[in-house]
C-alpha cells in the first residue's frame, strides 16, 4: 500500500504466506509486533533465527532434531520393537501428546500421490524396509490418515514390507471419545458398527 | 512438549501470542516454517529485524513511519486543513484503502476507557488541539470506532474543540455498500433510515 513502509509491507507479506493467516490477519499480527517490539518482535526474530540455526531432519526417521538423531531415536527405551509409520511431524506430535506409543517413529514426509507426482522415491519409504530388517522391528503401525491418499500410501507400505514377516497394524476406526452420533459422518458411523465390541 | 526441540517450543509459544493464532496454528505456521527455512523462516526473521530497527512512530500523528515524520505528514499534498481522527493505525489503513481521503490523519493510539483506566493524558488528545490550532486544520473528521468508547472518545474531543471554532464532523451511518437488510442489526437500520436521503 502507499504510505506504508516498505519494510512493513515486506513483512506482512511474508505473514500471510503461513496457514492460517490471510492478508488482514497478517496486518493485524504486524501491527501487534510492532506495539510489542521488545517483549514480542525482536524475541520472535531471534527465536526464528535460533530454528533455522540448529533444527534440522533426523536423518533415520525424518522428525525434526536438534542433535545428529532426534532425542526419540536416541532414547533406548523406546526401542521398543514397534514402530509407528506417519505422514508428517505434526501428526508425530500428535501421537506423542496421546502418550499412548511408546515405540519410534517413521514420517515419511507426505503420501503418495499421482496428481503431485509424488511416489515412493520422494517420501522416506525406501529407508522403512531397511529400518525394519535392522532395528529387529516386530511390528509396523500404520498410523496414516484416513483420506484416500494416506489410505493408498499404507497399501502400498503393506505391500512393501508383506516379505518381511513383521506384524503390520493400523489405528483403529470408530466414534472418537467424547464424540456425538447426530455429528459423525456415515462412514465412520459404519466402521464403527463393524468394528463393534463385546460391552 | 516432550522429545519437541526446545527451540521449537519456544517459537511456538511466542507464535501463539500474536491476534489470530492458537496453540494449534502456531504449531502448524512453525512447522511450515521449518519446511521452507530458506524461502520463508530466515527471510521472515531478517524482516522483523529490519522492522524492529528502522519502524518508529510518527511523533506528530501517531501513524508508523520509518523517516523523522511519517509519509503523510511528509507529503506537502495532504495538507488539505482537513484532519482525521481514528482509533488504530489499523484504522488508518483501512481509511487509505477506501482511498477517498486526501487530509492528514491523527492516530489516538486507542480510547478513552474508564475501565483500563486511559484518560486523554494516555492517548494523543492533548496534543490534537494544538495541532488544529498550528497546522491551520478547518475540518476534524472524527472516524472513531462505533462502539462505546469509541462515540465517548469522539464526544471527549468535540467538547476539547468546540472553542476552536474548526468544523467537526464523524463519518455516516447506514446500510454498507452490498450489505443485505436482513442481515443488519436493528440499531443500523434505525440510524439508516433516520440519515434516508432523497433518492
Amino acid at each position: 500500500m502507499a504510505n506504508r513502509p516498505r519494510e512493513i509491507d515486506t513483512l506482512i507479506d511474508m505473514m500471510a504466506r503461513l496457514p492460517g493467516l490471510g492478508p488482514r490477519s497478517a496486518r493485524r499480527a504486524v501491527l501487534h509486533l510492532v506495539k510489542k517490539r521488545a517483549v514480542l518482535l525482536l524475541p520472535l526474530a531471534e527465536a526464528m533465527q535460533r530454528v533455522a540455526a540448529t533444527v534440522r531432519e533426523c536423518p533415520r526417521c525424518g522428525n525434526i532434531a536438534t542433535a545428529e538423531i532426534c532425542e526419540i531415536c536416541a532414547d533406548p527405551d523406546r526401542a521398543t520393537g514397534e514402530l509407528c509409520v506417519v505422514e508428517d511431524v505434526s501428526d508425530l506430535w500428535a501421537m506423542e501428546r496421546g502418550g499412548a506409543f511408546k515405540g519410534r517413529y517413521h514420517v515419511l514426509g507426505g503420501t503418495l500421490s499421482a496428481l503431485d507426482s509424488i511416489g515412493p522415491e520422494e517420501l522416506r519409504i525406501p529407508d522403512l524396509s531397511a529400518r525394519v530388517r535392522e532395528e529387529g522391528i516386530t511390528e509396523v503401525i500404520l498410523a496414516l490418515n484416513a483420506t484416500v491418499d494416506g489410505q493408498t500410501t499404507a497399501h502400498y507400505i503393506a505391500d512393501e514390507l508383506s516379505g518381511t514377516g513383521v506384524r503390520l497394524t493400523s489405528l483403529a476406526q470408530g466414534v472418537p471419545i467424547g464424540g456425538e452420533l447426530d455429528y459423525l459422518d456415515d462412514g465412520t458411523i459404519s466402521a464403527a458398527l463393524k468394528a463393534r465390541k463385546g460391552f
